[in-house]
């Protein structure tokens, strides 16, 4: 196979490529949740079952034809639905409380190749989020790792989430560049399926730890794609950074 | 007078206040015009007559009813009215020329002072950009003079241009933070009191070398603005970075 023609830009997923938001967020729910008087050995499930929620509305969004809201709204109303999941009244739960949990997701921390191979691969690409995050979302999060990012792209300046085919498109558009001249770069076949029908190159990271050990939720979108590595560090090898 | 309470963030104007925009497109407008059999030694007034266009642009651009296009594509155009202001048929250039003369805007280098100052304010604040240059531009300049923003926002992720109040108003939303709790960075009296106006703190930072000496074409917005600094190193001082 010919070696494929190297991107001009990368453009980062970042819930499970760049951070392992399980851990972060089981730990911070444990504390929550022993605060409200819950049982803090249900964190992982509390923040597995957050998380579907999160995959489900991502997929289903372009079709319920509800207008853009940032994710920081929708990471709230899961959340109370999860509760209610955990026969919890959000109701009756402090307002601030609620509000700090929420950001649990702008305090992810990173995998630990995450901020040397982002390091190294920016010192030949422009590297950007393509994320469903919003943008204060993760300028908090890349304050908090030390992730050192050329732009926050995505779902938000895009005005639609991935999988919709807006969101991948507007990235290259504002990079000045044409969609086959940026690699996504993705833990998560489905959304990589999704960037090369719109003509984007493709970069898959292994993170068998995202689910906790658990399989992933995307086995049926896998394909070969234009490059596949094992951690960021790998990446950068792999493109010569 | 009291104190004014910080602010959660601070969004930068670039253009003269971060980049000595008039240094960089001389010292390029010189090689190029050699290149097109033009006098070089007319570059500092080709700079200010490109710079002249751009600001009338602006302050005309709500007026005008035009779709949002990138700074990029204006910039051509101003290079191609100020090439015939020259008595230079733009069409008779060749067309990697042209592109890449207007790539000069993408190469300004920063104020000696910037990178450090900014390097230390980002130290408290997160630090953006709410620039009228497009994202590309100012994506290839931070990585041309190694400034260490947090988020590249402004005119085009808000599909206007200062100094339009969407310009202003979106950035703050997309920090997620009232328009009180963000301050404009600039050294245009003129962008300070329409962000002033749109209910935003104001720092004023002091570049009287901006139009190589000659007064700034704004003195009829002065006010006294909540921080008056010398220099981005200086205001990080007064804001105790």
């Amino acid at each position: 196979m010919p070696e494929p023609t190297l991107p001009k830009a990368l453009a980062f997923d970042v819930f499970g490529t760049v951070v392992d938001w399980r851990t972060s967020v089981t730990r911070e729910s444990a504390v929550f949740l022993e605060r409200i008087g819950q049982d803090p050995g249900t964190a992982a499930a509390f923040a597995d079952a957050w998380r579907r929620q999160y995959i489900a509305a991502m997929i289903g969004m372009k079709k319920s034809g509800r207008a853009f809201v940032p994710l920081d709204v929708l990471h709230r109303e899961m959340l109370e639905a999860t509760l209610r999941e955990w026969s919890v009244d959000p109701g009756r739960i402090d307002e601030a409380l609620l509000a700090d949990w929420n950001r649990a997701w702008h305090r992810l921390d990173p995998w630990p190749d995450a901020v040397a191979g982002l390091t190294r691969l920016k010192t030949r690409f422009p590297i950007v989020t393509l994320s469903n995050g919003n943008v204060a979302l993760l300028v908090a999060m890349a304050r908090h790792g030390g992730l050192p990012w050329d732009a926050i792209l995505g779902a938000e300046v895009s005005g639609a989430y991935k999988p919709d085919p807006r969101a991948y498109l507007r990235t290259a558009e504002l990079l000045g560049i044409a969609p086959g001249e940026l690699s996504l770069v993705a833990a998560h076949h489905g959304d990589l399926a999704a960037a090369r029908a719109c003509g984007l190159l493709t970069a898959y990271v292994d993170r068998p730890d995202e689910y906790g050990g658990a399989p992933a939720p995307d086995a049926d979108y896998i394909q070969t794609w234009e490059w596949s590595a094992t951690s960021l560090t790998d990446l950068a090898d792999q493109l010569g950074c």
